[in-house]
């Protein structure tokens, strides 16, 4: 990319490319957008980042990004708190929330484990899960990982730890997702779907 | 969008996502990217943002973004200062400056008539630009805007407005673009190429 006329414009280009996905060129866009803005009006950005960056906190239970110490779904009277849905990060838990099906309580791992990205089991929550399951009475922990080679063994691995506790140990349901047709379906997903098939009435009877 | 467990996350998402092209997942992945970094790697953005709003000025000849009042190309003794580009933003700059087959200098419009856009004369440097000829001895404007129809209507205006000036006005050559196979030229543009053919010398005795 050919030098650009200014050296504070420079340096914002380069450090909005530094975000994932963004390249010098779309760098440049943000830097012109804001620009071009009002100065109070584009300084809220910056303000919004410098206030997230101070204030952010994550929960001592769950460990889930939270503005106070004890986030609002552990604070939360009507959550269940000895069911612990256990996910990779916040999107997952928030994809959980969004489908309203869950009322228990949550525990952020911070990642799965992935030798090849240097994720080892130290860099995530997994004793502190234990210490929970251990300390608080937790009757079932749900683990919902992605369905991906690095969640299955993070499964494998946490299942094994939680054989000491008298504690239930669930997972997700995996097989074809509902309103599929079964020609697109993956194979291993629909494979695996015909070898744990499920009693009939255990799918349309709850419903 | 589900909301998300931190109102300070939430302000640093919907501040990302006024940026052009940003949806509140990418907003979501912009602010969580910051999260993971350590605090002073992830405040480099916001200060970077602060430092170019509070100091970024506008060059006085060309209205280049600049660092200081005259930029880096108005300042430089080496570029000639009487043939005039003009461009309709520091992008258009960029590109011209980047083919290194310019000396001379510029003028940033800041946009080209669109009424659609709300863009009129008065929103645009034209005046400046008429001043600049007027008073800074300029020999040749070059009308490098873009060749659409809003560039061209801007093209029409401002060559109209200098023919009260001794100047030359050329514009960028049209045509096919060099490397291009016929096949793919699109149809104006080769339709141009051969009502407004160039003598043989013109081109090739050039190069």
């Amino acid at each position: 990319m050919e030098a650009l006329p200014s050296k504070l414009l420079e340096r914002t280009v380069e450090e909005f490319s530094k975000l994932p996905g963004v390249g010098k060129q779309t760098a440049l866009r943000f830097a012109l957008h804001l620009l071009r803005q009002n100065k109070n009006d584009a300084a809220t950005l910056s303000a919004a980042i410098d206030q997230m960056l101070e204030g952010i906190k994550f929960c001592k239970h769950c460990h889930c990004i939270s503005d106070s110490d004890v986030c609002e779904i552990c604070s939360n009277p009507k959550r269940q708190k000895d069911v612990v849905c256990v996910v990779e990060n916040i999107q997952g838990l928030m994809a959980i929330e969004h489908t309203a099906q869950f009322t228990g309580v949550y525990h952020v791992l911070g990642g799965v484990i992935s030798p090849i990205d240097g994720i080892g089991i130290n860099d995530l929550t997994i004793a502190q899960l234990l210490e929970r399951v251990e300390k608080e009475g937790i009757k079932e922990v749900i683990l919902a990982l992605p369905t991906t080679m690095e969640g299955d063994t993070t499964n494998f691995y946490i299942n094994k730890q939680l054989q000491r506790f008298p504690v239930s140990v669930s997972t997700l349901a995996r097989g074809v997702a509902i309103g599929d047709n079964l020609e697109y379906a993956d194979e291993i997903t629909l494979g695996r779907s015909i070898v744990n098939r499920v009693p009939f009435d255990s799918i349309f009877n709850k419903q």
